[in-house]
């Protein structure tokens, strides 16, 4: 997907919204444990619940990892689901890989090629090469950590490294990789402030920002600061709208919780943009 | 398993070689590819012919991912398989993870409990609280990157926080998380003469040495800045050891140069220990 196609479902649907789906078996509601595949169940019930109030999904990989053999066919049947019915929805393979240029490819073809993922989080610590052979497929694009949005985000990422904080070397470096085209970042909502000097380093580029809800961001905030003239926003929630019912109507409850948060955005659409 | 219990089997089998199981389905004999899962037993060979003269093994998650729900297959066969049956060897998922710690925690589940593994790579970036949740697990151990040995180590790794290279930052930081007993550090052997320094820092933990052979690291100097008094080095070799030969005697020729690894390191051993 590029990056004018991410533009145009951000204004037709009126939302920037990224659903998480982080699926765990011992979260969601026990009539679904019956079936066969209850991840599966769970996440298709949420999308077609949903798809209409969001641009993006974005499976966890963890959580299907711990399932072991059981989670990647859910996985498998998650992303295929999804690009056989919403063609229109930007997938996001939440991994953090990152390894040695040919290790990277090996995770670049699982997600990309085969899972034919739209894009992939990949961790920068180990630098160009570890990052280069995800942006070798054409139209599919890298997520880069950033600043994140957990606690931990202060023991390195805003270190001193010269000028500037280690997150915004990493914003500098790393858009000699790349571009505005195949090139996101992640950046938490709990810093929302930052987004200023963020938006100084790369103003076209799309920011990937986690943290609203459960993890206490503002999407207010989030948009008054990082929104630019093509939105250049994916804001995601993952637990507050999955895990917003327990019972049979879990699906229309993240409706519900979908449709707060697609309402909120296009009001911030219609201000900043 | 304990450090002790590693350094027991280092004496015993005067070698600190792990070899690494980047096992690539392109790469393996033409011959095993009749087999049902010739990922495995490409696997179980190399481990049958090579373990009297190794303390480690650790296959690499992105060759495994590339082959979605089958490559799951052939590495829980193979981790299995070594547990079951070669109970001496410390087996290491290289997975390079690390995210907010509600997702560490279950990407800890699938390696450390589900498949078993003792140890897990992990990546810094993310900080404390993403490292942590594989903390949670007794005997079993993190290897967090330090300094790796790809070409990208430059990019971040080594630029000036303060007082010191972000690399010596992450050991000194995460030094205070875990302990000795519990984590131990990937740092490349194509940078042999920062060991001096990263001993100054770790006296007593172990490290992970990748870039012995394809990658061009040597062994001697290696051992010569890095080892302490109970060794306090794995290293890995992984293309140079199950890649050495293409046909039938495939396992045969990856002893004789695992046998070669080995005997530099049993006069290495008799020479810093």
């Amino acid at each position: 997907m590029t990056r004018t196609e991410l533009f145009e479902n951000i204004k037709k649907k009126k939302s920037f919204l990224c659903i998480g789906l982080d699926t765990d078996l011992t979260k969601i509601p026990e009539h679904l444990l019956k079936e066969e595949d209850p991840v599966f169940e769970f996440n298709k019930q949420i999308i077609d619940a949903t798809h209409d109030l969001c641009v993006s999904y974005k499976p966890n990989m963890a959580f299907y990892e711990t399932e072991g053999v059981k989670g990647w066919i859910s996985l498998e049947k998650t992303i295929r689901y999804i690009n056989e019915n919403y063609t229109d929805q930007f997938t996001i393979a939440d991994a953090k890989r990152g390894d040695i240029g040919n290790t990277s490819k090996m995770y670049a073809k699982a997600f990309l090629q085969n899972l034919y993922f739209d894009s992939i989080t990949v961790a920068p610590y180990m630098g160009e090469d570890s990052v280069a052979p995800f942006l070798e497929y054409p139209g599919k694009w890298v997520i880069l950590l950033a600043l994140t949005s957990n606690a931990g985000s202060k023991d390195f990422q805003v270190l001193n490294t010269g000028e500037n904080a280690l997150f915004k070397t990493v914003l500098k470096t790393s858009a000699k990789w790349g571009n505005a085209d195949n090139m996101m970042y992640v950046v938490g909502a709990t810093k929302a402030e930052m987004l200023t000097d963020i938006r100084k380093i790369v103003p076209d580029s799309f920011l990937l920002v986690p943290g609203v809800g459960a993890q206490g961001g503002s999407l207010s905030e989030v948009a008054k600061y990082g929104m630019n003239g093509e939105c250049g926003l994916l804001v995601n929630s993952s637990r507050g709208i999955i895990y917003a019912g327990t019972g049979t109507d879990f699906a229309e409850k993240a409706r519900e919780e979908a449709l707060k948060l697609q309402k909120e955005m296009d009001a911030l659409l219609n201000t900043y943009l």
